[in-house]
């Protein structure tokens, strides 16, 4: 695609997005107020540490897309506004937990929490985001909301422990790696768009509809997330680069990599892993 | 109290918590099922962590409390078994991630988890089974229980952060510890006690009762707990010994030691910890 065509289509995208974002500024704010009202507590470290990480630039993706299906579907009750927040806590808490595992350094352009607070607040903290998401949700009071997102989070631990066991595994197949990043990342927007659908109470036609679109975007996104530690620039991609390769992580670049190179490209690569 | 008697009375408890595993025994034998059935995973670390640690000679007093109290209420529906499960699980994730947190080296008599199978594996496991237990509750399908649960787990992971705060803090109050003693453990053994009365429909009167005990049961359970670790055995505790002091964890002994102590005293202890 010729660059000049390219620079259009981006332009007219980030337009696209802003009018998205413009649309859903109210709602987002009424999110924002929900986040900061639940993790508030007597234990001063705990909203410490989690205005870090929320406050920190995340995009507030999967409350919007939970806004967004909600909408799609005619819900309007302001129930809408603490399930948005249970997509963030909870994905909040997967990264406080996640750079603990990772060792992380740096998230979102600024020093991890475990870097500042140690390992242990932000494991407790995580437990904290958890268990306020499930508490907020029985407020809510929709079982079968409470059904899916229990399962969703099993299954994104089910996911990391999977991706955990095949660190350093260059016989990872492609199928697993898809496997791995379907737990760990995109059950959760699945769950984001479908959990819309289910406060509305549409057809169980239209909750598998917009399940399978969130778990679409869900794959996307993290795939184009494990190409950008390979190709992005640290200060666009706010967290380390070239990690994934360091730890021997496999993703989908890797894969591919591996099989396309000459055996003794391979052999540099193993090596150097 | 002379030794001959505290022997017979010794004795007379032993046959009597005897006398009840023996009523008991066939129901914690299904909630045993219950325990292997929910921890099987097709990620075969799962299963194997969570097997460590619930296999290596737990004494099941939360599923025992729950199954007693239950009893008590007059319920009989098989759901007490998922729920005592429940129980089991949240106090094995606390443990998994309890021993991440201390770096600990032995649970239980045995090597702890995170020491074999490093951090990431112990965390992840223990998100594992809270997500677990919470996808039981869903099944067994009482909102009152999922909110109670909820809330239980976030006071807990309060408690725990509470207690990381004041580490090495030699002006903790009784008070203090007393309120993280009762967030980090009690609640949930109190919550044991009180879901046996809400599953059973009984009256507010007796939830409260129950909870009441459970939260009594759970406080002096600690106490015990951590004297212990001033005045145990190694073999006879399971796990290290003084760990508390080397940690500058305040726990009551400590703090009526240092209440106890002359001036000179307090300084070598400080000094020592």
């Amino acid at each position: 695609m010729p660059g000049a065509m390219t620079g259009q289509l981006e332009k007219r995208t980030i337009m696209q997005i802003q009018e998205v974002l413009s649309a859903y500024h109210k709602d987002l704010q009424e999110v924002e107020k929900c986040l900061n009202r639940h993790i508030s507590s007597e234990v001063k470290l705990i909203p410490k540490v989690s205005h870090h990480l929320i406050d920190s630039g995340g995009k507030r993706f999967r409350p919007l897309l939970h806004l967004i299906c909600a909408s799609l579907c005619g819900y309007q009750s302001d129930n809408r506004f603490p399930m948005a927040a249970v997509m963030e806590f909870i994905h909040t808490a997967t990264l406080l937990h996640d750079d603990v595992i990772d060792q992380a350094i740096m998230r979102r352009g600024k020093t991890s929490a475990n870097n500042i607070w140690g390992n242990a607040a932000s494991v407790l903290v995580g437990d904290f985001l958890y268990s306020k998401s499930f508490t907020l949700m029985t407020e809510i009071g929709n079982m079968q909301i409470l059904k899916m997102m229990s399962d969703v989070t099993n299954i994104m631990s089910e996911g990391e422990v999977f991706q955990l066991v095949k660190c350093g595994d260059f016989n990872l197949t492609e199928e697993e790696y898809l496997t791995i990043i379907r737990k760990k990342t995109a059950v959760l927007l699945s769950a984001a768009c479908s959990s819309g659908a289910i406060l509305a109470s549409a057809s169980e036609d239209k909750v598998a509809a917009l399940a399978h679109f969130g778990l679409k975007i869900g794959m996307a996104f993290q795939m184009t997330d494990d190409t950008l530690d390979y190709m992005a620039k640290e200060k666009d991609f706010g967290k380390a680069i070239g990690k994934d390769l360091e730890e021997g992580k496999m993703t989908l670049p890797l894969i591919y990599a591996l099989k396309k190179a000459k055996p003794a490209e391979r052999k540099i690569i193993k090596e150097n892993v």
